[in-house]
């Protein structure tokens, strides 16, 4: 099958910056990386043109994991916020530009069927695959279907008090439990400016009681979160990807013992750390870029 | 399609009461319901039993709906605490005494399926369907499929403090939003004893404050639940049934703007009124029968 041994760009296209690769059968040929133009719009659009052009080599299809709502089968993001795009016919002007086929998905989709395909989800029935970065959303993979729509953004709603939330909620998970909340929720308390939650990782093996009290504060929300999807769903794989991830088991462990306290009647989730870290969404990308391939040869009918 | 056509009997096999209807074409024939024996054990299969020999007619099949861990392809029960049985093989030892087919199955995935395909939830890609009596719980049906196992178990876990719940955990949804629970929580605070939570919401409509917090109470926890719902699964359809529904819009008004009030990036979900009342289980329970039936018949090669 052809397919499965082209070369392909794959393309993670995130409200801070593009990660770009070539992709062949044993992996990354090479990798680029630029900033996500402030502005949005079109010139994001030509942003991921330059860095798959910078990549060079001779891909055989492009694979790009967008945020926002996606129509995956026509190509076209509807609306993703932070870059703002709206109705924007990205698998049409990117394919156009290259002449090659392109597969457009939801990131955090892209990035879950990378870890059931080839990565910490693998064999799971069923399988929720949770981000945690700038924000926090999943992606709910059952029998190796992602759902759509809105499910799995879990960093918004829910709670009725807390800190005001981008999205106009009241006390999101997103506010104290991604890697920013909970950096914010550090310089707050602290009046200390940091990096980003890796420092607040740090602290927190520091003794920084500050650290711990933000740290317990954002691990207690996920694992309410966490219970909740067992609670739903039953016996239920969770990978937890993107940056605050790299916290490794820093984050894991007090969140293995926190859900197991939260259920009762069901069984404890296994709880594992992204195979890929930060970049499930490159692998979901090429991904999405080898299925256009497949999408684009002749159908056996059944 | 000879299943189509044919008159099943239909059990509902509940901790309390063991209900049974003959069913034809048109609809329940005939209905019985008889106390479940409180010892559990084989006396209840022989209540199943007599109360199928009670209906009369010609039955084509039998379905049972069940509580517990039910393997619905070998036909057994592993596990109903309330009634008491375990590993109990009972499609086999019904069948075997009315030599008919016997679908069994997991009362409140037949309840959601009923709703599915003849009731409130027709239509739907994702329904999910609450049962509200003595306890809580839940169905969960993606593309017609019902999830197995511990899925819907909404019942139990995911709180830290509150009351002492029968399954070992504190402040679960069951204990203060189930119709036992309500009456429950509204003895202990008015020291009166009443009849059931029915009795409760009339006191609501009447202006009675402790019924008025009891019932806020329950509304807020299920509210919460369902946003829950609604944040992980994106759109879904969301059907109340079980005694507690036949409270009407006393309930569903107010968990409909309570549900509302906690979402902000999702859609707000559509929330109906079981369309059978506390009978959904019999529907299913007649559905699982007319399914053994077809089970039964030749199988056309693909």
């Amino acid at each position: 099958m052809a397919g499965l041994s082209a070369e392909v760009a794959a393309v993670d296209v995130g409200g801070t910056s593009i990660k770009a690769a070539l992709v062949g059968d044993g992996g990354a040929l090479r990798s680029v990386q630029r900033p996500t133009p402030a502005q949005g719009g079109l010139p994001v659009v030509e942003a991921v043109i330059a860095a798959v052009a910078e990549l060079g080599g001779q891909p055989q299809a492009i694979g790009l994991a967008v945020p926002g709502i996606v129509d995956e089968a026509a190509g076209t993001v509807r609306h993703a916020k932070n870059l703002r795009w709206e109705e924007l016919p990205l698998a049409a002007m990117v394919g156009g530009h290259f002449g090659v086929p392109v597969g457009l998905g939801h990131d955090m989709r892209a990035a879950a069927l990378a870890e059931y395909q080839l990565g910490a989800g693998q064999g799971a029935p069923r399988l929720v695959f949770v981000g945690i970065g700038t924000g926090i959303s999943a992606a709910v993979v059952l029998d190796g279907q992602p759902l759509n729509g809105s499910a799995g953004e879990i960093g918004h709603g829910g709670a009725a008090s807390g800190e005001l939330c981008a999205c106009g909620g009241l006390g999101c998970l997103e506010t104290y439990a991604s890697a920013a909340g909970i950096a914010r929720s550090y310089t707050s308390l602290s009046g200390r400016e940091i990096s980003g939650a890796a420092e607040v990782a740090q602290g927190v093996q520091d003794g920084d009681l500050v650290a711990q009290l933000v740290w317990t504060a954002a691990v207690n929300g996920l694992a309410r979160e966490l219970a909740g999807v067992v609670r739903l769903l039953g016996e239920t794989r969770i990978v937890i990807g993107g940056g605050l991830s790299l916290a490794g088991d820093t984050l894991l462990s007090p969140l293995r013992t926190a859900v197991a306290e939260l259920l009762t009647v069901h069984p404890i989730p296994t709880i594992l750390p992204s195979a890929f870290g930060d970049r499930a969404g490159i692998h979901g990308a090429a991904l999405l870029a080898r299925r256009s391939l497949r999408g684009s040869a002749p159908q056996t009918p059944c």
